[in-house]
């Protein structure tokens, strides 16, 4: 059985719900409340089996996994179910370069330690926050449009059946929406998101319906 | 014949070029100018080819893909050459994470448009900017030597072959060292990436020895 620790809140977690529900793979849950008692990330046990004191992580066994993209494809190469890469080469590297727009360029400029920091070294009020995030997703999410854009139209980001590239981008968006970002006028990425969030696979997934959800 | 955009400087041009010279790849470069004009990355050109406005790039025919992380293990997938990725698929999802430490949590917070943006709207000077840099190098570098520790010691990262995970290593190395970040301490992290400078494929893959390099 595979234990997972996560975040109601965290983009990745959510990203690796909607992966083992995609899959149809059962798991054991630990919240790792990132704002409670200090951080429950930061403590020891917690580090020991994520150095980076971040969520997501993975167990299996002795086999311990983080990096939401790594456990996506490690569950897609090793786990029957529905399958979130392509097979064609080409396409799989545009799934992965597109969900590494979002996973490199966008998530971690959010980060909680990273408007830590802003708050803590540059005196960031909420607005400097928001315009921050609001500045990186917002580069994020046009170009995501401008890759779909530049793609056949199809239901999801590349095909038929939901990629990694949609788990990417669906909690990139509900960001967004937290963060006050307009992305109206980015018509593909609304009408995959809503495609998306039309299977039980997703809003089962979404941060309000988690076990240790406070939204 | 592959076309290849970057800048002598670029962490993920430079993991891009140790690729292709791990795996005996000849290619085509263009160097973008991430300073000269206001950023030769920003033009109307460069943008149709990467809506995103970063480097590296790469065309091969009409293919076009972007994002280092993705290029490199594209060119693993459809190339001949030394494989980059192991074959085993629980080691291939640790090579994979340990590189996303650096390309999502680490390499993203330091580039030339994130510290632009402090400067311009947090005021941050050198050293602030140097601070900066040097807490999530520091972080994501602890990190990695964390996980370089509790595995059994090889050559490399993960094993006596140099995999994507060295590929991301070598250039953050370089970077910390740009930023005045001591790194002395990663003991892990210090002996493999001298065994990989002593590999040509990552020595002329250096930023000074580049036909762009300004160093």
């Amino acid at each position: 059985m595979i234990h997972f620790h996560g975040y109601f809140r965290s983009s990745s977690a959510y990203r690796c719900r909607i992966a083992f529900n995609l899959k149809g793979i059962e798991y054991d849950f630990t919240s790792v409340h990132l704002r409670k008692d200090g951080g429950q990330q930061k403590t020891p046990e917690f580090r020991a089996l994520n150095p980076q004191a971040l969520v997501p992580a993975l167990e299996e066994g002795d086999f311990r996994l983080t990096q939401s993209l790594a456990i996506i494809e490690w569950l897609d190469e090793t786990k029957p179910g529905a399958k979130l890469m392509p097979e064609d080469p080409d396409l799989r590297a545009l799934v992965r370069a597109f969900s590494q727009v979002i996973a490199c360029d966008v998530h971690p400029l959010q980060n909680l330690r990273v408007l830590d920091y802003l708050k803590a070294e540059f005196n960031a009020d909420q607005d400097a926050l928001d315009a921050w995030c609001g500045r990186w997703i917002a580069d994020g999410l046009n170009a995501c449009e401008a890759l779909l854009a530049g793609r056949p139209q199809s239901t999801f980001c590349f095909g038929e059946t939901p990629s990694l590239a949609d788990i990417c981008l669906v909690p990139q968006v509900f960001s967004a929406a937290r963060f006050k970002v307009d992305i109206s006028g980015l018509s593909n990425v609304n009408r995959i998101t809503e495609a998306c969030n039309a299977l039980p696979a997703f809003a089962d997934a979404h941060p309000k319906t988690q076990p240790d959800s406070e939204a």
